[in-house]
């Protein structure tokens, strides 16, 4: 409900409904509406990382394809909600991330876990020389997840992949060469 | 106040009270809080471009410098937030893509508008022989918008310019190239 309607416009009772609890339930389980946002985004990243994780730990593929893979099996998810939904991450962090602290922070360590997965990734691809480019494995991880945040924000306002297959097509060889 | 607050946290009376005029007389300027939206797209735009679009026409400058200007710019505007707000289109983009068609297409109308001032930069640089690697000059600049679109999201949660130096130094030479 969250990741297709966004956080603001989804009141409590409409949390409740659609898990069909009582409304007066929602208080005993989390503290804030904002606790319960922190709690979505861990969620979110967990059924990601038990998805496609795997992606990036397959050790049959060079590390560069294993980075390759990821984004390919992330660019599914997108297809499968015909690119409305965004990155439930992204979202929450435009919303949030003004206004919630522990919203924010969650956002945050997640941001940096997912950027530490890929850069260790990158690490053996730059030590194996199939990266030559400047830059710090971890600050590349960095610029790819900002590109694919951006990408999929822009397919979302244009309700179609091509950002996305862009990123793919442009952006990853670009920064992985 | 929506580009700080975001759009769902802000009530008409908030805006109303914060323009100082009657609440009453928010549905005799706009047809909807929707509507109202699309005109703060464009009004963000029309600021963005009086400020920061001459950089793009500089012809003093070489094409892919005065793109560099231009991010460089807009690099400055998030400084001055302190990174706080990120981008009002991309704020509004996550919260009001999947809910209100009319804001969707101004911000569709206004990223579209972005790219081909970009376009027309890098179709220069790249007729000059400043930019050697594949892609059209249109794809090139999606791609730049939708990297910055990211990286600026990631400096509001990060609360820090990283992600936007990462974007300058990385990116931008990277896709540039």
């Amino acid at each position: 409900l969250i990741h297709h309607e966004g956080f603001n416009a989804c009141g409590v009772q409409d949390i409740t409904s659609a898990a069909n609890v009582p409304k007066g339930s929602f208080y005993s389980y989390f503290e804030s509406k904002e606790a319960f946002a922190a709690e979505v985004v861990q969620d979110y990243w967990t059924s990601i990382l038990g998805r496609h994780g795997p992606l990036l730990q397959d050790l049959a593929q060079l590390p560069v394809a294993r980075v390759r893979n990821f984004f390919d099996a992330l660019i599914g998810d997108h297809v499968s909600w015909d690119f409305s939904r965004g990155c439930l991450i992204g979202n929450l962090v435009l919303e949030l991330a003004g206004t919630s602290e522990s919203a924010r922070f969650e956002m945050y360590r997640v941001l940096r876990e997912w950027e530490a997965m890929l850069a260790e990734c990158l690490h053996e691809a730059i030590e194996a020389g199939q990266i030559s480019r400047d830059g710090s494995a971890s600050d590349l991880a960095a610029t790819l997840i900002e590109a694919w945040e951006g990408a999929v924000l822009r397919s979302k306002v244009e309700r179609s992949g091509k950002a996305c297959e862009r990123f793919r097509d442009l952006v990853l060889p670009a920064m992985l060469a």
